[in-house]
C-alpha cells in the first residue's frame, strides 16, 4: 500500500467514544466525514429554553427536513441517549449566531454556555448515503469531494412561534434507475430526512438555476442524471436565521457530533 | 342517484367466481376492468409443453416484466391456485397467434384445445393501480379512459431458448411527489412488476416520442409531470412475435383472466 493511501490517524477503527475524546482534546479539528462511519451523526442546534418548546413544536411540524434524534435536560451538557457526550467540547467547531447571524465560530462551548441551554440533535444525510453507496449508487459529491449543494425552495416549512421560512433541499444527481432505488433505499430511513422530496423538475420547487445553490458547491451534473432532492437539515438553520434568536449555537457545517447510535438501527425496514 | 350513476349489470360486489361464469356463459364479453376489483387478474399465454420449459425459463430471467402467478398441468385446463378456473371458457376473449402472427380472436377456446396446453398467468398493473388511486395518485389514463401508453425500450430482456427481444413498459404520467410515492407504493407488489424501471428521461430508454406509443393510447403530460415507466406483460408477447411458436394463445388486451387472489395479499410490506 502507497503511503498516499494510508488510511487517515483517525482512522475507521476508531469507536464514536474514541472519536469524541479526540475532538475533545483538540486533536481533531476539522470535518467528521468518515470517522466511526457506522454511527449515525448528528446536526446540531442549541437554543435557550425560553425558544425549546417553539423549536420542538418547529420539528415536530416539519419532520422531515428537521428529523430529531435527541433533546437535552435544560442547562444539561450531556445527551445520554446518544452516547456519553458533553456537548460542549464533542464537536470540532460551533458556529453562534446572535440575532439570526453568523458572529463567530468557535472550538467549545466553556466561555459560552448558559444554565438555560437546550441542544437538540437531528439527523443527516450521512446516515443515508452509506447504505446508498453500499448499494452501488455513486454520489458524485462524495466521489469529487465537494459539499453537496442546497437550495431553498419554494416549499414552505409549517411556523412554530418564530421559527418558518422554506424548506431547503440537498440535490444529488443520479440515473433514473439508480434514482428509483434511491427512493426505496432512503425510505427506510425516516429519522434521517427519508424519501426524497422532489426530482427532475427543480423548476417545480422555484430553483431557478441548479448551477447557483444556496449552499455548498455547484453540481456536477451528467448526461442521462436527474436532480434528486431530499429534505435538508439547513432547514433549521434558515427558520433560525427568520426567527433571530439572541443566542444560537449549531454546529459548523460538516463538523458533527459523532453518536453512539448505529446508523443500520435507524433503518425501519 | 342518477339512473346514468348507477353501477353496471356486472357490479363490484360480483366475487370473481360470479364474473368468471358470467364470462363463461357469455354474458360478459367486454374488458375486465373493474370487475371483482379487490381481486387480482392476469395476463395468459399458452404454450404448448414442448415450449413450456423455455418460457418458464423466459419468465425467471424476466420477473419484473414477467411475474409468474401460475401455471397449470400440460393439457389441464384447471389452474387451482388461483380459483376455480376453466382456462378455455373464463376469459371473455382470446388472441390466438400462429407463427407469432395474430391470427384470430376467439371467446373459447373448446374448438383449439390441445392436451399439450400449458397455461401461464402472469401478474399485470391492475393490482398495483388500485392502490395508487387509494393513495391519491391520479392515473391519467383511467380518469380519460384510455388505454395505458407502452413502448419498446432498448433493455433487452434475458433471453431463454427462442424467447428474447425488448423489454416493453407502460408509461404513467405523475406529478415528481406522487412519483417518489408511486415508487414506494408499488415496490410492496414485486409479484406485478413492483417498481418503476425508469423515469423522467424517456430517450435513455430508446424511446424518441412519447406521444408514439407502440401499444395503448398516446399519453396526455401535463405541465410539471415526468413519464414514469414500469416493466409490462406485454414483453411476453413481442418475445413469442418473436420466437414464432406454431401456435401461441394469450387474452385478448384488456380481457383478463380474473383470479381468487386479493391484490391486498400480494403487498410484502
Amino acid at each position: 500500500m502507497n503511503a498516499v493511501n494510508l488510511p487517515p490517524k483517525t482512522a475507521n477503527t476508531d469507536t464514536p467514544g474514541d472519536v469524541r475524546r479526540r475532538i475533545a482534546a483538540g486533536e481533531i479539528t476539522g470535518t467528521t466525514a468518515n470517522l466511526a462511519p457506522a454511527h449515525v451523526q448528528g446536526n446540531l442546534v442549541i437554543l435557550p429554553k425560553a425558544l425549546a418548546y417553539d423549536f420542538l413544536s418547529f420539528c415536530h411540524g416539519n419532520p422531515k427536513p428537521c428529523p430529531l434524534l435527541g433533546v437535552s435536560e435544560p442547562g444539561d451538557p450531556a445527551l445520554p441517549a446518544l452516547g456519553d457526550i458533553d456537548i460542549r467540547r464533542d464537536i470540532p467547531s460551533y458556529n453562534v449566531y446572535r440575532d439570526g447571524v453568523l458572529a463567530e465560530q468557535v472550538s467549545d462551548l466553556d466561555a459560552l454556555w448558559q444554565d438555560d441551554f437546550v441542544s437538540f440533535v437531528l439527523g443527516c444525510s450521512f446516515s443515508f448515503e452509506g447504505p446508498l453507496l453500499a448499494e452501488g449508487i455513486p454520489l458524485r459529491h462524495i466521489s469529487e469531494g465537494t459539499i453537496v449543494p442546497m437550495y431553498r425552495t419554494n416549499i414552505k416549512t409549517t411556523p412554530a412561534g418564530p421559527f418558518g421560512g422554506p424548506m431547503v433541499v440537498s440535490m444529488r444527481p443520479l440515473r433514473p434507475d439508480h434514482a428509483i432505488r434511491a427512493v426505496q433505499i432512503t425510505t427506510r430511513y425516516p429519522s434521517v430526512h427519508g424519501a426524497p422530496v422532489h426530482l427532475a423538475e427543480p423548476e417545480l420547487l422555484g430553483i431557478k438555476d441548479l448551477e447557483k445553490p444556496d449552499w455548498g458547491d455547484p453540481p456536477s451534473m451528467r448526461p442521462g442524471e436527474i436532480p434528486v432532492f431530499w429534505a435538508c437539515g439547513v432547514t433549521p438553520q434558515a427558520a433560525i436565521e427568520q426567527a433571530r434568536p439572541e443566542i444560537c449555537i449549531t454546529h459548523t457545517p460538516g463538523h458533527m457530533l459523532v453518536t453512539d447510535l448505529l446508523n443500520r438501527d435507524l433503518a425501519i425496514l
